[in-house]
C-alpha cells in the first residue's frame, strides 16, 4: 500500500510534511510517495538519514499551488502541480490515498474532478472529527457543499455512519441533524425536509441536535450543509481561542494567578491536546473513488503522520465499498416508500 | 415611561422577574407594569417591602403560556396570557416596551403580530449581544427568520447598525457578513447576493467575517440568517460549557491542580462575568412598532433588571425612528442603483 503525500502543501511544508511522512513510514511501514519539486523534497528528505531505509519515494511535480489560485485554475492550468500529480497517482492506482495540507479548495477540487464521486453519491463531503466532552463526533459537511438539498444531507449521514462504524469501530453510531430545536418542526426548509428523509433510513437517527450539543457528544455523526458546518467549526475554534485569550489577560502579571496557572497546567495541557486538530490528522473527503485526506493548513509533522494513519485505515477497512453499498441501499429504501 | 414585564415568563418566574423589576424601578425610577396572575404576582411583590413606594403596578392576566404551546396557539387562543396582555399594553400606548423571559417563540410571535413591523421593514430580527475578546458584538438574526432572502440580511445590517450607533454609542459600527471565507466570492447563494447589496449601502461594511472572528471582536454588527445565528450562538455557549467541563474533569481530585484553580479563581470569575448573558439583559426584537426584549429562559433578577435598562435606553434613543429612517434611505439607495 502506497500513499501519495503533497509535499509542497501547508504552512510548514515541505519540512513538517516530509517529517510526518518519515514518521509514518517508520511507524506503520506504509509506502509513501512524496510529491513535489524533486530537489526541494530530496534536500528535505536528506535531513532524515533513517529515510534511506524506509519505503519512501519522490515524484517530481514542477508547479506549486499558490494560496491565491482559484481551485479552477489549479485544476485547469497547474496540471503538474504537486496536488494534481498526487491525485493522478491515486487515479492510476499507484497510490491508494492522497494527503494534502495545502489550499483546501484546490485539494478538494483536484480530488473531486480527478477521482470523481462513488457511483450513487451525489455530493462528496468533507468530514471533520471534532473533540467532545466524551470523545469525538464526526461533523459533515465541512465546506465542500455550501448549498444543499435534503437528499445531500441524507447521503452525508450515510457516509458519516459508515466512517464511524468502520474506522472508529462504533457499531451503532447515533446520527444527529444540526438544527435550531429538538422538535421535528424546528429548523429551516432544508433541515425539515432532511429530517423526514432521515427517519426513513436504516440509520440510528436520533433527531435534531442543537449547536450547544455539538461538543457535548450527544451524537456520533452530525449532519449539516457545508456552510453551517464551516461556520460551526470555525466558531468553535474561535471561542476556544477567545476563552484562552481572556483568561491570559486576566492572569496577566498577577503572581498568585500565575502560580495558579502553573499548578493547573497539566489540566490545561490535557484540554489543549483534546482540542488539537493534529490528533485527528485531517478531514477525509468522503464519497470519492479513492481516499483523499484534507489536512489543516497549519499541520505539524504529527498531524501529517496521523492523516496518513487515517488514510491507511480507510483503505484497509474498505470504507468506499461500504459507502457505495449503504448509499444504494438507502436510496432504494427511499424509493420504496 | 412604563415598561410591561411578563411576570410569569422564565424558568425562575415569578420570583426572579419580580425581583429584577423591583431593582430596576428602584435604580432607574422607571414605571413597571407586572403582568400575570394577580394573586401570584401580588404575593411575590409583598416579599419586597420597598416596592410599595416604587412606581410598580400589576395587571391581571389569567392565562399562562406553557412551554409546549405552539406560538400560534398562544396568539390565537391564549389572549389573556401574560405575554399577550403585556404586548397589548405596548400596542395601546400604556407601556413603551415589553419584556419576557418565557417561551421565546410565543414572545416573538406576540410582539410580531400585536405590534407589527415598522413601515419598510420586511422581517424583524432578534439581535443578541455576544461577548468578544474586545467588548461585544451584536449578532442578528438569532432565530426569528430561518429562511432569508438577501434583502432581509441587508435590513438586519441596517437595524443592527442603528442599535449599535444609538444604544452602544459607537458612531461608526463595523458591519460584517458571516460567511465561510473573507473573499467576496466565498459563501452560499444567500450571502454572495447579500454581499453585493451591502456594498451599495451607506454602512461601514467590512465584508465577510468567519466563524472564528465572531468572538474576536472583528465586527460590531454581525449579520446572518436566523438559522445560522441560532446555531452559532448555541455552539459558542456549548463550547464554553464543554471547555469548562473538560477542565473540571482534569482538575478532579488532584490537590495541586485544585490549589491552582483556587489561585486562578479571580481570572475564571472575570471570564464567567464576561460570558454571562445576564450582563446583556436580553435580545431586542428589532424592527417592530414598539420595543420588545426577549430574555433568556434562565434569566436571573439581574438579567431582568438589565433587560429593563436596555428597553429604557431603546425608548430614550428613539431607535425605531432611526430604523425607519435608515431602512427607507437604504432601500432608496438600492433602487437608485
Amino acid at each position: 500500500m502506497k500513499i501519495a503525500v503533497d509535499a509542497m502543501g501547508g504552512d510548514y511544508a515541505p519540512q513538517a510534511v516530509v517529517e510526518g511522512a518519515v514518521q509514518a513510514a517508520r511507524e506503520y511501514g506504509v509506502g509513501i510517495i512524496l510529491v513535489g519539486i524533486q530537489e526541494t523534497v530530496e534536500a528535505e528528505l536528506r535531513k532524515h538519514p533513517v529515510a534511506a531505509s524506509l519505503p519512501i519515494e519522490i515524484r517530481n511535480a514542477t508547479q506549486v499551488v499558490d494560496m491565491l489560485d482559484s481551485p479552477a485554475t489549479v485544476f485547469r492550468r497547474k496540471k503538474d502541480s504537486s496536488i494534481r500529480v498526487a491525485n493522478d497517482l491515486v487515479k492510476s492506482g499507484e497510490a491508494v490515498a492522497v494527503i494534502s495540507a495545502g489550499h483546501t479548495g484546490a485539494a478538494m477540487a483536484a480530488s473531486l474532478f480527478t477521482l470523481g464521486p462513488i457511483e450513487g453519491v451525489e455530493r462528496p463531503a468533507i468530514a471533520v472529527l471534532m473533540p467532545t466532552v466524551r470523545g469525538t463526533s464526526l461533523v459533515l459537511d465541512m465546506g465542500a457543499n455550501v448549498d444543499c438539498k435534503p437528499i445531500h444531507l441524507l447521503q452525508f449521514a450515510v457516509m458519516g455512519d459508515v466512517f464511524v462504524k468502520h474506522l472508529l469501530k462504533n457499531p451503532n453510531p447515533r446520527v444527529g441533524l444540526l438544527s435550531i430545536g429538538e422538535e421535528e418542526t424546528k429548523g429551516n426548509e432544508l433541515t425539515k425536509e432532511a429530517f423526514k428523509l432521515l427517519t426513513e433510513t436504516s440509520l440510528n437517527f436520533i433527531g435534531n441536535i442543537e449547536g450547544r450539543d455539538v461538543m457535548m457528544g450527544k451524537a456520533d455523526v452530525i449532519v449539516c450543509d457545508g456552510f453551517i458546518g464551516n461556520v460551526v467549526l470555525k466558531t468553535a475554534e474561535g471561542v476556544a481561542g477567545a476563552i484562552s485569550a481572556i483568561l491570559r489577560e486576566n492572569v496577566g502579571d498577577n503572581l498568585m494567578r500565575k502560580a495558579g496557572y502553573l499548578l493547573m497546567r497539566p489540566a490545561f495541557q490535557a484540554l489543549k491536546t483534546k482540542m488539537d486538530y493534529a490528533e485527528y490528522g485531517g478531514a477525509p473527503l468522503l464519497g470519492i473513488n479513492g481516499i483523499s485526506i484534507i489536512s489543516h493548513g497549519r499541520s505539524s509533522a504529527h498531524a501529517i503522520k496521523n492523516a496518513i494513519r487515517v488514510a491507511m485505515e480507510s483503505s484497509k477497512s474498505d470504507v468506499n465499498r461500504h459507502i457505495h453499498h449503504d448509499i444504494v441501499q438507502n436510496m432504494e429504501m427511499g424509493k420504496a416508500k
